[in-house]
């Protein structure tokens, strides 16, 4: 544990969460912090089933994602790319605990900048072409929309004006020619996230998923293909809820707990 | 009738076909040139119902899309813009059909290029905030799709590098501050659409069209409000039928037979 994390971290504030009907756990702070939940399902739920190889989670908070990755595809090996020093120590903790001993020889959490560049990068763990896939969770509310008096949580969610195009530059640069990457973001950032992703990606693939049938989307995944030229696609929405009704629809409640994908 | 058209055209090489349940008809070119269906009746259906204003129809064809906006609205007026002699010809005998009596007062031809600038576009009907909504069919298929060797249907089908951002610089020009624009395109070309756009017009709102429900999106539609700062809004699909049946869902039957819109 860093000096940092000794002052901020009290292990009594955190919540051991169950996903995937109990396959893995995960720690997160009680009260602060960015929560992880249906989103990070989601954007695992991109990565094909059966996948083989190494994914890499930017933003990974305390793990969601990657672990949901590493729960569904057994073949897969997971870096944990995450900057807060609380989340990251979340994340290592949820990769001791004894309900991830399963998962935790596939994982390991690095503490680190996605934004970083050249030999910073490298020096991170972050390679060039040292990954067969990244899925990325970045800070994709809008200040508009969240005004917390909660730091940790505001650095969780507010976008800066560049975000998607230093994420995408880095996932460029650590992709290996071929392999691909998966985002979920709000469906306004749309007219940001394109042009971020720009020419060195192709085969993208969107999908909306949207809170019941009739509704707008809440959230967009976004995945492609490293020096793909294959056309953009605009996928089937997935839907989350019977209108009026709080349980999940069969298929979502499928994704969520890691028995079925998106990609 | 001009000379160029006299030449060129056989009137017994056109078929009269009804729209809307018969509520009006559409003089088209039998065997060549673009034939409008299902896209232009999409299309008409994105301007708001019970709209009162000026409608221009950029790249009209036969007028499908304008007359549809007249049938469906009966305080809209349509001015068609076609830069092919033959298929503005078709407009201007569609207008002159007795089906249509009830529509010709509303409508007006004009023959120009959708791309012309500053005192040619003026001078071509096309002036500055001009119109309350625009609507487009831009020839928004991929060379790649179609090598057809009819030069009018290849005219109408294939998209140059700069075709967007041409068309939406007109688009800009002659909508009035707080006017819209609707245009329908293929979901591919949603990489090009956005940045054409630009900041000029905002509360963007995109729908995917999907043959049926689980099939990816063919076409997209895309509308917005010129001046708006809304954000950009992914709605909820409009599917075409039901899997593996011909036959249209009572949804989309409504919005093909002018009914109901996508507003």
């Amino acid at each position: 544990m860093t000096d940092r994390a000794t002052i901020a971290f009290d292990e009594a504030g955190t919540t051991v969460d169950a996903f995937h009907r109990g396959r893995f756990v995960l720690v997160q702070p009680a009260r602060s912090g960015h929560r992880s939940g249906i989103d990070a399902m989601l954007l695992a739920a991109c990565v094909p089933d059966g996948f083989s190889g190494s994914v890499v989670d930017l933003g990974a908070g305390a793990g969601a994602a990657g672990l949901a990755v590493l729960s569904r595809c057994p073949d897969a090996r997971a870096t944990l790319v995450e900057n807060d020093a609380l989340m990251a120590h979340c994340a290592r903790l949820s990769l001791a605990r004894p309900e991830n001993r399963h998962l935790a020889p596939r994982g390991c959490v690095v503490e680190a900048d996605v934004t970083l560049r050249g030999a910073a990068r490298r020096g991170a763990s972050l390679g060039d072409d040292a990954f067969d896939f990244a899925i990325l969770n970045p800070p994709f509310n809008d200040a508009r929309d969240r005004r917390t008096p909660d730091a940790r949580k505001a650095a969780a969610h507010v976008m800066g004006g560049t975000m998607f195009e230093d994420w995408m530059r880095t996932v460029t640069a650590i992709v290996r020619p071929g392999g691909g990457f998966a985002l979920i973001a709000r469906p306004e950032s749309l007219g940001v996230i394109l042009p971020a992703i720009g020419r060195r990606f192709g085969g993208l693939r969107l999908r909306g998923v949207h809170p019941h049938q009739g509704a707008a989307a809440t959230r967009l995944l976004v995945t492609g293909v490293k020096g793909s030229r294959a056309r953009l696609t605009l996928l089937p929405p997935h839907v989350l809820h019977e209108k009026g009704r709080d349980a999940f629809l069969p298929e979502a409640d499928a994704v969520n707990n890691g028995l079925s994908s998106l990609a």
